[in-house]
């Protein structure tokens, strides 16, 4: 398996595998790789030839008060991962490489998407986002980019920057991978205390219980606002617990039979933010 | 010559000329093609295998009160004229198919180079460009773009929108080609009463006259106040005249030696607004 630090490197590869009519599938993580990165790699394998997964803890999209300096990195067990996995690159590049010395003079802005939900509380994380990916893709120019569902805001946003531009690219969503009792795999699973990691599973139980009451019929807002304070009383922090159109994001009061929807949160479990959600058709 | 009007004509073209190893030269346009686009095409050639020329009279890059809807549209004389420049295919797409029929949710934002020169009074613009620019990019994936320095604004801001994304591209830039008397060619060149065309290749002049003065160490200040009470003097309408930094287009109101500036101004001859630039180092 190569490991690249350069986009030069990336860009030589990924051509050398072109003129062989290779497809490219590529994984771009933040690294601190767990089974759900895993199965990401696996489902690239079967839609593409060569796999490259990029690990880049990408400080654009964190705010000023998030955990960018504590997020983990672990380059030496990713790195053992993605072999195992099958992947033949992997693009671990520095912040400098990416973002050069200079301030990047052109972001990127969204009109409507990264107002709801994580968009929310999360100011500038989107955008910092839709950079670091057009980028990578510019980059690597695959013919297929992996993002799992568990952070389905972002896979969203960036179908959208996908259509927008016209970028030549086609984005394969996985299913969340999930414990044995629930609790949606996240590289931040790693800061939890163990009394609430076992409170943890507590957040996907909700959301089916909560999806179940509203396919059921009962009120919206009254389920979403049983579902908070159920984990309040448990000691998570709410950040939100929203029901929102799968197409368009904006928040739903009750539900139309044929139309798809998410069931989207974001809690806190001490000072650990956790999202997790449920895609369904009412 | 091809004549394309759908994003899936180009990019099956341009991937079969890829696979027979051959370069991509890409020349867009807004149309009303005149001898500054003919060089283009020209120049396209001497770097790349195949050229295709788009034609595209953009919505997003004119402001509400600008002259989208007078802007000439002269596809048959366009398409003549790029094939004697022996172009290969022409996209000559509807807004719906760049754009399709929702609001785009994505746009970019510029920090810093939008802010000066026709930035200032042309809000709008330069994102209209780099989101029209950036999809046709994506569709086309050329080896080489080819854009003229009578742009310079959108020239620099281009540059900067590849560095800043990484787009696997080149720009290549080319010499403003002039008439005889010295006027830039522009598309809005036709909308000039005949009175009205005798006083621009005064532009120019006033342009060459004030660069030497300033290479001469004439102060900046005094130099622009000439110049422009000059063109008032002969009924021009002054959007600017300034002396601005190549690198990041900041106003500059002395030179030092070595350093590459650009003397640039935006007037108008009736409704008409004229752009031309020198770049020079002092």
């Amino acid at each position: 398996m190569h490991v690249f630090q350069t986009k030069k490197e990336v860009i030589n590869w990924v051509n050398s595998r072109k003129k062989e009519d290779k497809t490219i599938g590529f994984v771009p993580t933040m690294g601190a790789l767990h089974s759900g990165h895993k199965s990401l790699m696996k489902l690239a394998q079967s839609h593409c030839d060569e796999i490259i997964v990029s690990i880049f803890v990408n400080p654009t999209q964190f705010g000023p008060n998030e955990d960018f300096n504590r997020y983990p990195r672990t380059l030496e067990a990713d790195c053992m991962l993605a072999k195992e996995a099958g992947v033949h690159a992997v693009f671990a590049p520095s912040a400098e490489e990416i973002y050069g010395h200079s301030h990047s003079k052109i972001t990127f802005s969204i009109n409507g998407l990264n107002t709801h939900l994580c968009g929310k509380t999360r100011s500038g994380h989107f955008e910092g986002v839709l950079l670091v990916v057009n980028k990578l893709l510019n980059v690597v120019q695959p013919h297929n980019a992996f993002f799992g569902k568990k952070d389905i805001q972002q896979c969203i946003i960036l179908q959208s920057m996908v259509k927008t531009l016209d970028i030549p690219v086609e984005l394969v969503l996985a299913e969340t991978v999930r414990e044995q009792d629930g609790l949606a795999l996240s590289s931040r699973n790693r800061y939890l205390s163990s009394s609430d990691r076992e409170k943890a599973p507590l957040i996907y139980k909700t959301l089916k219980a909560s999806k179940s009451s509203i396919l059921n019929r009962l009120s919206v807002s009254k389920v979403i606002t049983n579902a908070i304070n159920l984990l309040k009383e448990k000691d998570f922090l709410i950040d939100y617990i929203e029901l929102v159109n799968e197409s368009d994001l904006e928040p739903v009061s009750e539900i139309i039979v044929g139309k798809s929807y998410i069931l989207a949160c974001a809690v806190y479990l001490g000072t650990t933010r956790l999202i997790d959600n449920i895609l369904f058709k009412a």
